[in-house]
């Protein structure tokens, strides 16, 4: 764990690569009987005749999983993970035996014009699973802290 | 509950309001503990010290919530809410005492050219609470099938 960031650490190039999360059954459908019970998240047999070919997590799994990463192993930044908005894309079905982690790249950093102690952070994050396959693709943009003079 | 709704029934202009979901404090730090651990997800007095001034729910929590409830009480769309990509912009915190409802307009319609038994929608869905605030607002990419002929 370094020392946490502030938008002054930060420079468009940067990247973070997090651990690693072993998906299974269980917390598949335990997510989707919560959020998103939908058969082809809930039952194998009918999963394999859906679009998704077998038993598929949530999308909303996936980034809830992205997210947990993020903030457990990813930039440790100065004031938490606070996102403003996100942009993500499912590039593939996450399966209940994918280990996942995910790879983050700083796009953009701007202080901001009105408020002189933050500014905004760009990060694409990739989320990929054991065979390096992504499966789901995220830009989000945060706001950091700047380092206190 | 209407009959399931296929590409050729939806139209520009199509508006559906969800049912409601109510939150409570075990609920937001249930989810924060598990995929967001962050201070002003799990700890009030630290949260009132945030950039939150408060308890909130973590946006991913909102955004699950909300699938929830599209899911379970917005457009019955044959073969499920299946969605490619997604635009969530966290306009206000969600709080523990919060009541969220979903509203959603269809804003396109688009047949595939290259699939004759698919099209696209999407659909703008906001997150609002009990006091008619908008917590989230949320733009979908959702794969549809065509009535069978």
């Amino acid at each position: 764990m370094a020392d946490v960031l502030y938008l002054d650490d930060l420079k468009v190039g940067d990247t973070f690569r997090t651990e690693a999360h072993a998906l299974d059954v269980d917390q598949v459908t335990a997510f989707a009987r919560q959020f998103d019970p939908q058969p082809f998240h809930l039952d194998d047999a009918l999963a394999r005749a859906s679009i998704f070919e077998g038993l598929a997590a949530s999308g909303w799994h996936t980034a809830a999983i992205t997210m947990r990463l993020l903030v457990t192993s990813g930039p440790p930044l100065a004031g938490g993970m606070v996102g403003a908005s996100v942009q993500v894309d499912w590039k593939a079905p996450t399966r209940p035996t994918d280990v996942l982690h995910v790879e983050s790249d700083v796009v953009e950093v701007t202080p901001s014009r009105s408020r002189p102690d933050r500014g905004r952070v760009v990060l694409q994050s990739r989320t990929l699973n054991q065979h390096g396959v992504v499966v789901q693709a995220m830009t989000a943009t945060l706001m950091v802290p700047r380092r206190p003079a």
